[in-house]
């Protein structure tokens, strides 16, 4: 085995059992490396910290798959990994849909399993991972037996350790649009052609929590991709919904699963670019009992930190604006580069522009099959949250 | 009416809207002040701040009730605050028990009252609200007609207002060991001698979050009070239960909680010390499937918040002790003094000094009809964490 030594002074991510460790903070390397490659870490004195897969192109140079010495990274680890991750799945009581790996949180750095029901999607987003793909494959089959499984590899993300974009079967083909049932509901999955995996799982228990404060109300949603918030509101009695998409595909998909769940005649959608519209609304004074945000992350990098910040408070005040008084904003962010804190502080920052107050009504992160992992930032990142506007 | 002048140089907190004025923020006083009175609060310019009530006794010279200066405080104010606090709870789905009025974020501070069904329990805590009791008392009459209201003013607090300590029927006497429903199970409150209003309805929704976790499993609870959490998790299909209170009143009122809803052979109580006991069974090697801790204050002011953090750590870290590897940790805080970073920081310190691994599966604050605003520190006091403990 290549053993990869650190540098003697070491980060406190590292030091407090961060699984990455970068290309600046390696040592000694004993032994030759092809990307990809399962080497042994170790402190710079030689004692063993953990075993994981590298890549020496990569900026990540190592991610760290365990820390027991004895635990040898094989089609049996993978095999248990999963296993494991199932169980904990089920006994939260995701029983049909749920990412079933969740990265670094189930200790598979890059691994990305979405389940729904009897389908797979697969997300492979380092080198390291990526190989081990035919073992994760043969995992599922013996786990689950399900009718099919698709790699969703088609992200940019994985140009930056080498690898090509790609997706398709993992199995014999299948119809890619598939069903599922969320909260009694269904929904049509693209799995194919859908953003990430093709469903947003993480957002399944928020859902739910829409329950009481769309009664009966008028509710507008914005970013509403293919409807779900929306539908969801129509289902818990909303007395009418209309869903925002600036992309035509997806307001078609919304069409479709409103009509699915019988709810055409409540809920409409319509292909606009969100920002512009809440704008000319607030200045027309048009005010709903509920309007919903759950827009884009607005940025991927750290260094455009302040665009997302820029985006999510005009956003919000736009929204904030179109809520009857005593009415109900319910508001998302989807990326850990704005954390919990930052994004209360910019929902304030907008009310006190919008000159209203804010009661806090539910706060939440993602469903618990994404479960977090204190001290990985990028397990904690969704952001939910209602807040009554008076 | 008096005027209540303020510095020109006043606090953060008062320019952001803190309903709360301490007497050195206090300029001239135009007119005379029975403590108690309700004043208008003027900048040092005079331009109109709020309305509210005054105590040159108290620290907290003056708590504002409205920032509207044609809202007359009146017996109709009172009965127009507590309708919209009605309205709200209604629309969030709490008909049955809630916390109607949760003070400061109700905009009517120092007043709490708890709806159990059909009784009311009332503390009034300041002595510009205890005077308005009689329009208060009038109010819940004319929108509930209720069996019975009941006032628990034996708080210490009232002591800083120079407000005797007392409790008693509010109405007609009535039996005050009521029966209420919470999630299908039911149990006794006891208005008269339970803590504060009897019963803690903060963690009516969180005990919910239970549900998964605890099926199945070997389920331990400490500072279990009347043991509400505990016949949930049997109720949810705990193999046992063992709840553990330091006093005897209370694991009888658990005790008959328990046979209430049937499960007295789940469930079982034991009048121990927990920090004792969870010490000496994490020694012998006792594990759990499922540990819950849902302890005191261990402090209710600032000076002694190491005390807190000391007392939190030390159960969390014997707690975490017996959950079984793959086990969960059910774990709150109730006292706005150790504010959620600094929780969450707490149970990170007692899982390295326990050598585990915690994965966050749900993090909530309290239940929605104890709405939070943000900039009032008091209302923002819950914490209720699971993490899966590796």
């Amino acid at each position: 085995m290549t053993a990869v030594y650190l540098k003697k002074k070491v980060s406190r991510r590292v030091e407090n059992g961060h699984p990455w460790v970068f290309a600046n903070e390696v040592g000694k390397i004993e032994g030759a490396i092809d990307p990809g490659d399962i080497v042994d870490l170790l402190t710079h004195e030689g004692k063993f910290v953990g075993r994981g897969y590298a890549n020496p192109k990569s900026q990540i140079f190592v991610r760290l798959l365990t820390r027991n010495k004895q635990e040898m990274i094989n089609d049996a680890f993978f095999l248990n990994r999963i296993s494991t991750a199932w169980e904990y799945r089920q006994k939260l009581g995701y029983t049909e849909n749920c990412r079933l790996i969740f990265g670094e949180a189930d200790f598979l750095p890059a691994l990305i399993i979405d389940k729904f029901n009897d389908y797979f999607v697969l997300q492979t987003l380092a080198l390291g991972i990526d190989r081990w793909k035919p073992a994760i494959v043969d995992a599922l089959n013996t786990v689950f037996s399900p009718k099919g499984i698709y790699e969703r590899n088609d992200v940019p993300v994985r140009e930056l350790e080498g690898l090509p974009l790609v997706k398709g079967f993992l199995s014999a083909p299948f119809n890619t649009l598939i069903t599922i049932r969320e909260n009694g509901l269904q929904f049509l999955v693209d799995v194919e052609n859908g953003q990430k995996t093709g469903y947003f799982l993480d957002q399944q228990d928020n859902r739910r929590a829409i329950e009481h404060i769309v009664k009966g109300a008028d509710v507008l949603g914005a970013f509403t991709y293919t409807g779900t918030f929306e539908i969801h509101a129509a289902h818990y009695g909303a007395k009418s919904v209309l869903g925002l998409d600036i992309s035509a595909n997806a307001v078609m998909q919304a069409d479709r699963n409103a009509a699915l769940n019988g709810f055409d005649k409540v809920c409409s959608f319509m292909e606009v670019n969100a920002f512009d519209v809440l704008k000319a609304w607030a200045k027309e004074g048009r005010q709903f009992d509920v309007v919903m945000l759950d827009p884009p992350a607005f940025t991927k990098s750290r260094e455009n930190i302040n665009k997302a910040i820029t985006g999510y408070k005009e956003i919000n005040l736009r929204g904030m604006k179109l809520v009857k008084p005593g009415g109900f904003l319910v508001t998302t962010s989807c990326t850990n580069l704005v954390q919990p804190d930052l994004f209360l502080e910019i929902i304030e920052m907008a009310a006190k522009d919008a000159r209203r107050t804010l009661r806090q009504v539910v706060y939440r992160a993602q469903a618990s099959d994404h479960p977090i992992v204190w001290g990985l930032e990028n397990t904690h990142y969704l952001k939910f949250l209602i807040v009554q506007v008076l």
